[in-house]
């Protein structure tokens, strides 16, 4: 490939994969465009703690042009556009960018990095897509939030104990991590902070059932830490029902396979996740959960100056699939961008190495789970590492300072601090 | 008046006035029923900075719930109901509040204190209630706050150079407190954290606009404050025009009724406020600016037990209205649940008298004016005064330290930290 000009690279997203690898590209032989139909990184991991009013949306969004700056004078060959992804003339070389007023905007590339990310899979589970809430992005989080600040209100507004009662119970569809996070955080915002906020709806305790269809929460995770994560959410409260699968869900409430009826003003679908929908409108070559095949080198099939990271990204390694989640990522990110590089200089791209750090999960207060190779923790320990690791994630030194306030106080007064409901418009 | 239960209170609206009215009656000899629409008590005068990118709009709401159990055992006579005004039967003594899902709900009450607020006045200029924000409540704060930040991001899309200098001009309709604040914390979000952001822009001095109708800024202010006002916001660059009456406001920009036009995508207007509409429904006896006229006990003309406070009250002092904003609110707000005290004791209701501590408003960093009887303070005095009282009156120890942190990182590094444009729907 000859290059006249500054080879133009191009990325799509700007998640963890996104920023890992502009990251990896500051200050190299080369021109970066950063493009999200948001101006901010989002650190998804704590969305959950979003949705249970834990933290303020703000602080785990960290605005892209921020991180640029972050990196200082090295990042001059950095860019960012707030734009949707129209088209790519893959043969062209040319990327189709959809801006905030419709119009499109034609840009050449060299090289593109395609990390759009995932979104929630209900795999066709009649009425999931209307009736339950999602966790995927900041907006969905936010408008979590504020249905169950909405709930207990209204719960609080009637005078029918049945009605009083669904408006406090709440669903969660899925064991995974996500899952179990989001049961263990509801159960203890219910029996702390909005216990308190509502001392005449005589809560004692919470209404939160966790339903996962397989035959235990976790998997992946070693069996001894899927046991205790079980027994740690039944202890506070959560309903686990295992090999439950869901069949319906409708306005107030979900049906199973067998005919079992839960009934919950809130139903929160963490079940699945599948490729972005942007992949298949591109006509790249996808895997059945919407995930784009990629080689070894994340290069797509067809295109060797086009490269994939992150959700969207179907990278096997050692025959498998890798999850779709935060590490993989990050590391694929690195990855495809040192592969750009290598291009640039007329090397040869290398195939991606996964290195498993482990996997995480929190249940609750001094409760959490982690796997790190051959270590398996538990309990206190665990969640002090989850604690690290997702303070050094998260971007940014003042969102760190905050969520880090946040949790003490959290920890130590059982406290949720954002219980605000935000309207979307003010005629709603 | 004849009880045989406890006199039950209901007060309409969670500003100033009914928190300071509700905080009055904790522990007293009634029961205090607090409805509002929003579940969390809003810190109106710091809106210009959460529409500027300096703090979260979480920081400057407090819910209502929160602030009622902060009161600890002797507020076990408050609660609160997140509702609608529908109606209210005067003879009959009856509030009927609407909830969320539309029910009606229908409260007896033995006194009423009506405390709404106001919303903003446009004078019937045309196009004005269309094209002008407004900056009244948290959302239209976020909604304008996205609005500054997308503009941006369309300046740094366009390539064309008129459209781009559009997208980064912005006026502001009115030099009252809210307009100067707002015009100076936007000379400086232009000037420092978004020329930062926006390298490739060279924005070098900002593009705002100020429009006052009258001959001066901050009518009220004394003479040599008003014109310290204007000469510090001219040499932060921002173009202060007088005696500049708008006739139209029209998408990109506003004609003044001499002819001139200003071109800006963002027009804001802060030039009048009027009393809640709510009022002119429930057919209370209204001054030509929407207010409730009120005796000088703050009692309605028509209903003893039915009481006024806030922007919503036309109380009179010394002969002439006092002006709508928070001091004046609080006040009122106090003295109403005074009176109720007293009718509950069988006492007679006292008039209100104002204790007028004075006014001020912030310009920019270190750069204030305040009036406070007859000490008249500028610059760096005024501004650390300006900055002690809104950390006073703002409600929660975390909002404070929260919002204290965000001043200090702005302070020192001219940085804005909340540069997140967030999303009304995911589909917007």
């Amino acid at each position: 490939m000859q290059h006249q000009h500054k080879p133009r690279v191009i990325i799509v997203g700007a998640g963890f994969a996104g920023i890992f690898a502009a990251r990896e590209l500051a200050g190299g032989p080369c021109d970066v465009l950063i493009i999200d139909r948001n101006n901010a990184h989002t650190f998804l991991p704590l969305l959950y703690q979003v949705a249970t009013a834990a933290v303020e949306s703000e602080h785990i969004a960290a605005p892209v042009r921020g991180i640029i700056r972050a990196l200082g004078r090295r990042a001059a060959n950095l860019d960012f556009l707030m734009a949707e992804v129209k088209n790519v003339d893959f043969d062209a070389r040319l990327f189709l960018a959809q801006g905030q007023d419709g119009d499109i905007l034609s840009l050449p590339y060299d090289y593109l990095l395609l990390a759009p990310g995932s979104v929630t899979n209900t795999f066709g589970v009649p009425g999931a897509d209307q009736y339950a809430f999602s966790l995927k992005n900041l907006e969905e989080a936010v408008r979590l939030r504020n249905h169950i600040l909405r709930s207990f209100e209204a719960a609080a507004w009637t005078r029918d104990p049945s009605t009083r009662l669904n408006h406090l119970c709440f669903i969660v569809v899925g064991g995974g991590p996500t899952g179990v996070e989001l049961a263990g955080a509801m159960a203890e915002l219910m029996t702390g902070a909005l216990r308190r906020d509502f001392p005449r709806l005589g809560l004692s305790r919470p209404c939160v059932t966790l339903l996962e269809a397989g035959d235990g929460l976790l998997p992946g995770f070693p069996d001894s830490l899927r046991a205790y994560a079980q027994k740690k959410l039944q202890r506070m409260g959560v309903e686990v029902r295992l090999k439950a699968q869901v069949s319906r869900v409708f306005p107030k409430g979900v049906e199973l396979k067998d005919g079992t009826v839960f009934h919950a003003a809130t139903t929160v679908w963490t079940a699945g996740v599948k490729g972005e929908p942007v992949a298949a409108r591109l006509g790249l070559p996808q895997a059945p959960n919407g995930q784009v095949l990629a080689l070894p080198t994340l290069q797509s099939r067809d295109y060797p100056e086009v490269f994939l990271a992150g959700d969207i990204c179907r990278a096997e390694y050692q025959g498998r699939p890798l999850p779709m989640f935060g590490p993989p990522a990050i590391q694929e990110g690195r990855h495809a961008a040192a592969n750009i590089l290598r291009l640039i200089r007329r090397q040869d791209p290398q195939p991606f190495r996964y290195f498993d750090k482990g996997m995480m999960a929190t249940i609750g207060k001094r409760a959490a789970v982690a796997k790190l190779g051959p270590l398996h923790l538990k309990g206190l320990p665990a969640w002090l590492l989850w604690l690290a690791v997702h303070l050094t994630y998260l971007i940014g030194f003042r969102n760190r300072l905050f969520v880090l306030a946040n949790w003490a106080v959290d920890y130590f007064l059982s406290e949720r601090v954002v219980r605000l409901i935000t309207r979307q418009n003010p005629q709603e």
